[in-house]
C-alpha cells in the first residue's frame, strides 16, 4: 500500500476537501503513475455532488490524468520509468468479452471499472485523479506523445476522445459538413478535430460571444442559436451534429438541422429524458445516437492525431485549493475552455 | 378529364362514401392504370379522419395499387398496354435535386406529390387508389414481376417497401440479428423480407397469439413483450430493431435489446412524441432512426426481390362496401394482415 495525498468529496453538499488515500502496492502488471495534471470534467462534479444518484463517499474525482511513470511491475513490457502517460474514464474491464476484445473496453457488457466511484476487479472503490499518484494496469495506460504539453493533454483523456470518438465513427472528413452544439470543454475540443480531420466545421452556440474563438480553432461557421432564423437557415444542411449540451433542448429544432442520413449524436449526459417527435426521425431518416468516450486503442490513436496536428485543449490551470470555486465556475459555464489541476497542489 | 368510381371520405367524423372524381387526360408521359386492387394501410385511416390535421376533403385513400396499363401517353418508353404495374405513396417529386437524382424521392426537399391528400404539380388535389383507374406519369410507376399476384403485391407497395428499405440500408443479412416490433401488416412483411435476406429474424409482439404465423413467416424466434422477462431475457441481443408498432412504447425497454453499435428504426408515425433517456444511447453507442418508405428504384428492387422469394402479403380480400368496416378491424388489430379491396368493386 502507498499513502498518497488526495482531494475528496465527503458528502454531497460538502467541498473537496485535502486528504489522504491508499493506492494499492503495484502488481506485476502495474504502473505506478506521478500525477502532472488532472482535468475537471462536469462528470467529477455530477459524481461529487450525487447528482446520478450512485456516489460513494468519500470520493476522488478526476480522470483526465497525465503524468509520468514512476514504478513499473516486473511484468510490465509497454511502459518504462520516465514515460509520458494519460489515464481517461477507466482503468480495468473484462478483456474477454467482444467488446474488450474490439478494443472497445467502454462498452463492455460485463461492466468497465470506472477511474472512480466505481469497484475494481480486487473489490476496492476507484479513486481518480485529484491525487498525486495512481496506480493503473498497463493496459489502461495511454502513451502520450511528443509534441503534446501534459497540461493541455490532460483534457484529451476524456473530452478529446468523447469528441474523436464519434467523428471517427461517422466517418468525419473533407466533404461532410458537420456542427458542434455547445463550444464549451468539450466542444472546443471537437471543432479542432472535426477540423483536422478536413470536415466543414459549424458552431452552434448559444450566442456569438465565443465567435472569435470558434474561428480561431478551425470553424468554418459561426451560429448563434438564441436567434430563430439560425435553425431556418440550417434546414437539412448537416451529416453529423455531436451535442455536447446537456441542458434540455429542442431535439425536433436541431434534427431539422439534418440532411438526408444525417445523425445527431448525444455526448453530454442530459439529465432529463430527451423528447423527439417520429417524424423529425423519418423525414430525411435521422438518427439520433448516443456515444461514450472511445477504447484503449481509439484513445492512443486520438492522441496521436492531436500531437501531429498540434491539438491541446484549450486550458486554465489551477491549483488545487481552487478546486471548490472552480466547479461553480464549470456551472456557470464561466471558463475557456477546461479547467486543468496542478497535482504539485494536491 | 376523364371520370371515374371512386371511394372518398367528405369528413373526418363520417364514413367513406361511393363518390365519382376526375382524373387528368393521359399526357405524353402520363400511364392510364386499371386499379385492380388497392391495400387499405393505416395511413389511409389516419387521413380520412383527419387525424393529422391537414387533410382536404372530399379524400380518396389509397397508396398499395396494384393494376393494369390501359393507356399510354405518346412518350411513353417503360411500360406498354396490358403491363402488371403498381403505384405506392407518391406520384410526383421534383425530380432535380439530390435526392431525386439518386433516387430516393421520398426524401425530396421540395416535396414529393403524394398519392393521394396532396397537390400535384398541376396544382390539382390528388386522388389515390380507392378508385377504378387512376392516371399516373410513367416514372412513378411500378412493374409487378411474373410471379407476383396482383392481389398479395398491392401492400407491397407501401407496408413492403418500409420495410425492405431500412432493412436493405443497415445491411440485413446472414449474421445480423434483426427485431420485428409488431406483427401487423407491416411488420408480417417485414418478417418474411428479413428472413429471405438471411438475417436470423425475432418476432417483438404483445402475446404469442400469432406465434405460428410468425414462425410460418420465416421468425425463427418470437417473443411475447407483456412479458416482463422478454425484456431481460434478449438484453443486449439485436443489431437492428424495426418499430411498427405506433402505440406509444417504452422505448427505453426497446434500445435496452440493442447490442453496440445497434439500431431503432421508427417505422410507424407515433402520434404522440417518443421519449427516451440519454443513457439509452450513449450506452453501447445506440441509434433511434427514423425510414420513410423508399424511392423508385429501392421499390422496384423490393418488388424484383419479392418475386424472386415468393414473398406476397397475406391479405383478406373485400369489396369496396366493406371499407368502413375493415377500417374499425384495422384499429381493432383485427385482420390478418392487411385488407385489400377488389378494384372491380368500386
Amino acid at each position: 500500500m502507498i499513502d498518497v495525498s488526495a482531494y475528496a468529496a465527503n458528502s454531497a453538499g460538502g467541498p473537496l476537501e485535502k486528504t489522504t488515500i491508499e493506492r494499492r502496492a503495484v502488481g506485476p502488471h502495474d504502473v505506478l503513475i506521478e500525477i502532472k495534471y488532472a482535468g475537471i470534467c462536469h462528470s467529477d462534479i455530477h459524481t461529487a455532488r450525487n447528482e446520478w444518484g450512485h456516489t460513494v463517499y468519500p470520493v476522488v474525482p478526476g480522470h483526465e490524468i497525465t503524468g509520468v511513470v514512476a514504478e513499473i511491475g516486473s511484468e510490465v513490457t509497454t511502459h518504462v520509468v520516465g514515460d509520458r502517460v494519460g489515464v481517461g474514464c477507466f482503468v480495468d474491464s473484462c478483456r474477454a468479452c467482444a467488446s474488450c476484445e474490439a478494443g472497445e473496453e467502454q462498452y463492455c457488457p460485463n461492466g468497465y471499472v470506472g477511474t472512480y466511484n466505481n469497484v475494481g476487479r480486487d473489490g476496492k472503490h476507484t479513486a481518480g485523479g485529484y491525487s498525486t499518484h495512481i496506480v493503473v494496469d498497463e493496459h489502461f495506460v495511454l502513451s502520450i506523445p511528443d509534441g503534446l504539453e501534459l497540461d493541455a493533454a490532460a483534457p484529451l483523456l476524456c473530452a478529446g476522445i468523447t469528441l474523436y470518438s464519434p467523428l471517427a465513427h461517422w466517418g468525419a472528413g473533407p466533404g461532410q459538413k458537420i456542427a458542434i452544439a455547445g463550444m464549451g470543454g468539450l466542444g472546443h475540443i471537437g471543432v479542432k478535430i472535426a477540423h483536422a480531420m478536413g470536415a466543414e466545421v459549424t458552431v452552434l452556440s448559444q450566442t456569438l460571444s465565443k465567435k472569435d474563438d470558434g474561428l480561431r480553432f478551425g470553424a468554418d461557421h459561426y451560429y448563434a442559436t438564441s436567434e430563430k432564423e439560425t435553425f431556418r437557415a440550417l434546414r437539412g444542411r448537416f451529416d453529423l451534429i455531436l451535442n455536447t449540451i446537456s441542458a434540455p433542448l429542442d431535439m425536433d429544432r436541431y434534427l431539422a438541422m439534418l440532411a438526408v442520413n444525417g445523425t445527431l449524436v448525444e455526448l453530454g449526459l442530459p439529465e432529463n429524458p430527451i423528447t423527439v417527435s417520429g417524424f423529425s426521425l423519418i423525414r430525411n431518416r435521422r438518427s439520433l445516437a448516443g456515444s461514450f468516450v472511445g477504447g484503449i486503442p481509439q484513445t492512443q490513436e486520438m492522441l496521436n492525431f492531436c500531437a501531429r496536428h498540434g491539438i491541446g485543449a484549450e486550458i486554465e490551470l489551477i491549483p488545487a485549493d481552487k478546486i471548490n470555486e472552480a466547479y461553480e465556475r464549470v456551472i456557470g459555464s464561466d471558463v475557456r475552455y477546461r479547467f486543468v489541476i496542478d497535482a504539485a497542489t494536491f
